[in-house]
């Protein structure tokens, strides 16, 4: 046994858009402590150019709404409330985009439909992930205990070996930051940083 | 009360892309006798234009592919293996594009990641329907026994009042249509024509 | 190449219960003359034993219901809705009850919650097949262009090998089994019989 | 409109089997304190009593394995590996029952085949909860921040009005507790104790 396999591995990246992680992004500034603590955009840029050249996929999930959120309730409570309310992640604009450093390169999978918070609940992901054979996920992003969470969840509930790459995702508080990594992250994933995750695949070599 | 509510109905219009609907598309010509036979194209567009006036929810769900097919297996098996094999339904091309007299109205919703038949299985499709409380999906399009049946067989298991419009579909032969229409649209939904289902709501006003 | 590996395959046997598989059975007299097309139940008991000894996981999805329906609506239409009028398949009677023939042997896996016509939808089938580790599940049982088929449907989208046994099958008349097998089955799964099913594991020994 | 409506809204109760909720049980030490901080056992008992009386559906969605845990991978990791190294919620022992304080009354729905942590991933419960017209769940139970938590978050994805009640759920910590009813809670239901959500019924009469 020399490590796992690229070829059935693909790394989820859910939610690097404007809106989370550039600075003028309408909830950039909620999550810019975490993200500077982890140093999760740096770290996840070079864990994605890594990772492709050992041929592992990867894999983005935004999440974008029309204009007017006709895919929505016309009374959403809880987060989805709190996205219509604050007119973020519009699909026609700049928040809804993908960070220039984490624009999807050639090969690369982008995961269409994403309109709630699980990466599964409304996609193509895991279709895709049948198809292609994949078996292991390693999860990035934003939030840590809101979309990566539920994210993960599924992930393990649909039988996945589930990764959660501690040091790429960020929330909205370092309490919180710290409370998923600490409690759930352990119960439904195999939690381990950037570097963790990648020596796997150099042992495998 | 004197007919069902406009506001919790929706028509959902499969696969009116030019790769069935159109002349050149790559599968007009094995369509085209069932096409003529029911009229389904005229029928599907008058009925929208109907539905609109009358407040019901307009659903496209068109299914495409990246140009290298890279959300499918290497080698499928099935109705996707002939897909990708036939080069149909590419993103990027003329033949995935929804049809010119099907193309999406203003406040039409275009359901998203449809990679597969079922018009569930890896779409956004449930979460939309949820979240603006329809109850009621009538279904139309391409193919009557895969992708339209497939859709109606889901829809039916996640509780929703399911109708098949027999004249607003059309299949690869005479025989399965007829089979399909005769056989299990009962079992999974009530199978009606176009003219009946708008009469339920000219029934309502 | 010496063959699959019985270790990522499972038969799933559909329903069979008394209320179809036994005289006596309130819809034993309409799926008798395709039982006896095909010899489906004799041909299903024998596949099971040969498979057990290969070490093939055997799967039994019975459909059950309580004494008033109430996991049903109010008012189902449709298959459900002849299911509840007919009084069938209640979990507290004979007519519910797996077939003698078909009993669950030690080590087979009885799936739980079949509420509804696709093994997946309201069950825990995926998950246990996601577990194990099945990659190919060959189908068997009742009806086939009803439960079977649209099993098949599900299984074919969440990226499984899907052979349905032509054999060891039944519908209501030959000539909805024979529609099924001719026009569904291929686009969804590869169809063969149980002795071209059994013929690959010997293949492979 | 003076409440909300009792027949659309059902008691979701998890796992208040033995194994969790009384002495002796292999996990009762674990989440005794916080079973105490917060009364929720003697809470949930009370609550549906009450809202039987309302007509609300009280359902019950308890974990049970087969004694050689064959639902299950062969080395499962995480939680599910805790459960089986710990052989936990067989579904031969007493461990796997009900406690007798939450016994199911007449009328109440089990909901089947739950394997996994979620209530809906390997369940009947999306199926009835639908068939039945139920619009708003309110979730009890154990562990506050698994599969409590994982059930909140899917029914909210599916679009319920999803009631998260504060004081009938427990988890192995109070930092636990505390972490999701803060953190989580909000972002995927509407926490409430059990109190509040009985008087919303009271107004409603």
């Amino acid at each position: 046994m020399t490590g796992p396999d690229p070829a059935s591995t693909a790394i989820v990246c859910i939610e690097f858009q404007n809106e989370f992680a550039t600075p003028g992004g309408k909830l950039h500034d909620a999550v810019k402590p975490v993200m500077e603590s982890t140093g999760m955009l740096e770290k996840t840029v070079k864990l994605t150019e890594e990772a492709r050249k050992r041929g592992i996929t990867i894999i983005h999930a935004p999440i974008v709404f029309s204009d007017d959120y006709r895919e929505l309730s016309s009374a959403p409570y809880g987060i989805l409330g709190n996205v219509k309310a604050g007119g973020c992640f519009k699909a026609s604009g700049w928040g809804g985009a993908i960070c220039d450093a984490m624009k999807p390169a050639e090969g690369d999978v982008v995961v269409e439909g994403k309109r709630g918070l699980c990466g599964f609940a409304s996609t193509n992901l895991d279709f895709i992930l049948r198809q292609r054979g994949v078996r292991t996920v390693a999860l990035s992003g934003f939030l840590t205990n809101c979309c990566v969470e539920s994210t993960m969840r599924s992930a393990y509930e649909r039988g996945y070996q589930v990764i959660t790459l501690t040091d790429c995702c960020a929330a909205t508080s370092q309490e919180q930051q710290d409370a998923a990594v600490k409690f759930t992250f352990p119960m439904f994933s195999n939690p381990m940083t950037a570097d963790e995750f990648l020596a796997k695949f150099e042992a495998g070599k």
